[in-house]
Formats: structure tokens, C-alpha cells, sequence
């Protein structure tokens, strides 16, 4: 059976769990889904440097791994861009596959980072995939981490006042901008009455989907 | 568990006995698919008129539909749009989603339609929704119907030729521009060596995806 590869490109282990377990439902297909932890990325990604550092780390665990595709499990896709240049083996962002995904979910999207000093990063990433013309904005967080934005009730709170204000910008659809925000986004979802895109299930819907053909 | 309709928007029942056996790999994620066949449609959807005619088909069907989430399978995505205002499920069209996909595999995706007739209709689609920056170009087969294009040899070797000319233009992926392709998609990117999007199946990921959260 075909394997894939997901990357959490910081150490924190626990996030690397919930991506683990978040993907569960993907396994019943038949795809083996291998989550790796890069043991030597910061704790969460927040600065540019973070993100080039995690993005040759990426490079490094996707070369001596057994895998028919890869997934990069940080919003910033670390490392997407070389590691296409390095495999020919799908290789998927989960930044780039939110942002399809919610594409086919409304007129126009907003995002959500954990903090402010991640937006111009990110949306130079959506400059560069061409993907302006339908985006509403993207608003930061009082900075968390990756492991809190998924635990916390103040970031909630936040996350909850962000998507408001994304949707009087026009949004019809969040993205949620970081893989840590995974245990969240149900309820989100629930209390906006809208939909709401977890990039690390975007990313495997998209990458099973090419592995089952 | 979730149910999601999947419609045929002609009123060929092989075309939509093709679809539901392609569909086999996403019920084991427990999501229940229901594929249905537009009688009141054409045997194929070639002209502008046909279109029109089967989105409104389409909209009557899924308003008496017992589904949580619908897929138009016909690449002219009809009714999708005239759907998407009349309820609060997700609705999504095959050609969309096929896009969306591409984008995920290669900086530039082509397109090759069952004819020349169709790729206007198309063009104005990638145009309304803002995804024309990456678009290296479609080309038209020689007018065969969505039953036939997954079953000439003839129509498999036009399909051939247009892709490496799509590759010429500077697609590194190809997007199949007929939900009757689907019996020759992997056929095709094993010859070409590039990635070949069957809509039928990229939309499948997309829905299941929304439906399993």
C-alpha cells in the first residue's frame, strides 16, 4: 500500500500526536500515514529564519525516508519548494492545500496565524502560488505556539474575534494558520457557522487523494 | 455517518455506473456515497445550452436529495453555483475541484475537453474564479461524448498528443476535462510521466475531506 509521509517541522512532540491522531480517519483507505517529529526544529515555528532552518530539516528527513509522498505539516510549507526540486514524489504544503480546499468552499478566505509576525511570510507564500485574488486577509494571534493555539481558551477567544472580523473583510471560509489548531476547529466551525479548514486535514484529503489515484 | 451525493448531470447510466466504481476507495472512510444519474439530461453535455439545461436538472435533484454534501460531476461544474444559493451544504463541481488539485502537483496545469466547443465554457469558469494565473492552456479532442472518451482508443491517443502539447505550453500537470475520462487517467500518467487529474476523484477527496472535518 502506498505510504505517506507527514512532517512536523518543529520538536514538539504532542503536536506531532494530535496531527497523528487527527489523521486516523485517512488510514480506513488504506494509505499508510507516518507521522515524523523534526527533532531538531524549534519548538514552534515563528520567525522567518524558524522557518528556513525547518525547511532544510525537512529536506533532510524526506531524503532517507521510505514514502510515495510527503506532506509538510507547518503553515509556512518549510521546505516545500526545495524538496520538489529534490523528489520527484508528490510533495504537498499545508498552507498551499488549505487555501485550494477553502477555495472550493467560498468566494473568498481569510486566515488565522498565530501571530502577526507570520502574515507577510505567509502571504508572500500566497503571492507566490498565485492565490490573491480571491483572499480576504489574514490576521495574527497574540503570539502562541503551535502546541497552545490547540489547548488554549484565551487563544480561542482570540481565534473566535479574528474570524469575525476576516468575515466583515469578506471571508467566507478560515484557514487555520498553523497545524496546531487542529483540536479547535470543530468547535470554531460550530460557534462561526462557516466553514473552517484545517490545513493538516486539507493536506491529507488532497494527498490521499493522489496516492489512491 | 455523513452522506454525500454525487451527481451525473447526463443522462448516461454507464457514465454513472464508471463514477460509483471509482468512488469504491472513499466508502471505506465511512462516508456514504450516493452516485445518481440525471435522466432528464443529454446522453453528453457538449453545448452551452446543455449546460444551462442540466444545471437546473441538478438543482432539482439535489433540493430533494437526503445528502450532507453534493458533487456535480460534470466539468462544466452546471448549477454548482445556482446550488451553492440555494442551500447550506457544501456544494462542489468537479472541474473546481480538478483545478484546485492541479494546482497542489505542478506550477502550471493544462486541460484537454472532450471538444473544441467546450473549452470557452471552461475558460469562462477558470476566469469566475480567479485561477487563471498558473493556467497553461486547454485543448479540445475531436468532439467524442463522456462515455466514449473512456473508451476509444482513438480518443486515447488524441488525449495523448494534446497533453505533450499542453507540456509544451508549460503544463507539468494535466487535468481531465470530462468525468468520463476516468478508465484511462492512470493509463495516461504512466505513459506521460506527469500527473494526471481525474475531476471525478479530486472532487471526491475535496468532499470527503469536508464531510470528515
Amino acid at each position: 500500500m502506498p505510504r505517506l509521509l507527514v512532517i512536523n517541522p518543529n520538536s514538539n512532540t504532542t503536536v506531532t500526536a494530535n496531527i497523528d491522531r487527527a489523521l486516523a480517519p485517512w488510514r480506513v483507505t488504506g494509505v499508510t500515514i507516518d507521522c515524523m517529529t523534526n527533532d531538531a526544529g524549534p519548538d514552534t515555528i515563528s520567525s522567518d529564519e524558524d522557518a528556513q532552518r525547518a525547511g532544510r530539516d525537512v529536506c533532510a528527513i524526506a531524503a532517507k525516508a521510505r514514502a510515495d509522498a510527503i506532506l509538510v505539516a507547518c503553515f509556512s510549507d518549510p521546505g516545500v519548494d526545495m524538496l520538489r526540486g529534490q523528489t520527484a514524489r508528490p510533495v504537498f504544503g499545508i498552507q498551499e492545500c488549505a487555501i485550494l480546499t477553502a477555495l472550493a468552499r467560498a468566494p473568498r478566505y481569510g486566515i488565522i496565524a498565530l501571530s502577526e509576525r507570520a502574515v507577510p511570510r505567509h502571504r508572500a507564500r500566497i503571492e507566490k502560488l498565485g492565490l490573491t485574488e480571491r483572499f480576504a486577509g489574514e490576521l495574527g494571534l497574540s503570539d502562541y505556539s503551535a502546541l497552545a493555539v490547540g489547548q488554549s481558551d484565551a487563544a480561542y477567544a482570540e481565534t473566535r474575534t479574528a474570524a469575525d472580523r476576516l468575515r466583515d473583510l469578506g471571508a467566507g471560509a478560515v484557514v487555520l494558520g498553523c497545524a496546531g489548531f487542529g483540536p479547535r476547529r470543530a468547535a470554531l466551525e460550530a460557534d462561526l457557522g462557516m466553514p473552517v479548514i484545517d490545513p493538516v486535514l486539507a493536506g491529507a484529503a488532497i494527498a490521499v487523494g493522489a496516492l489512491l489515484g
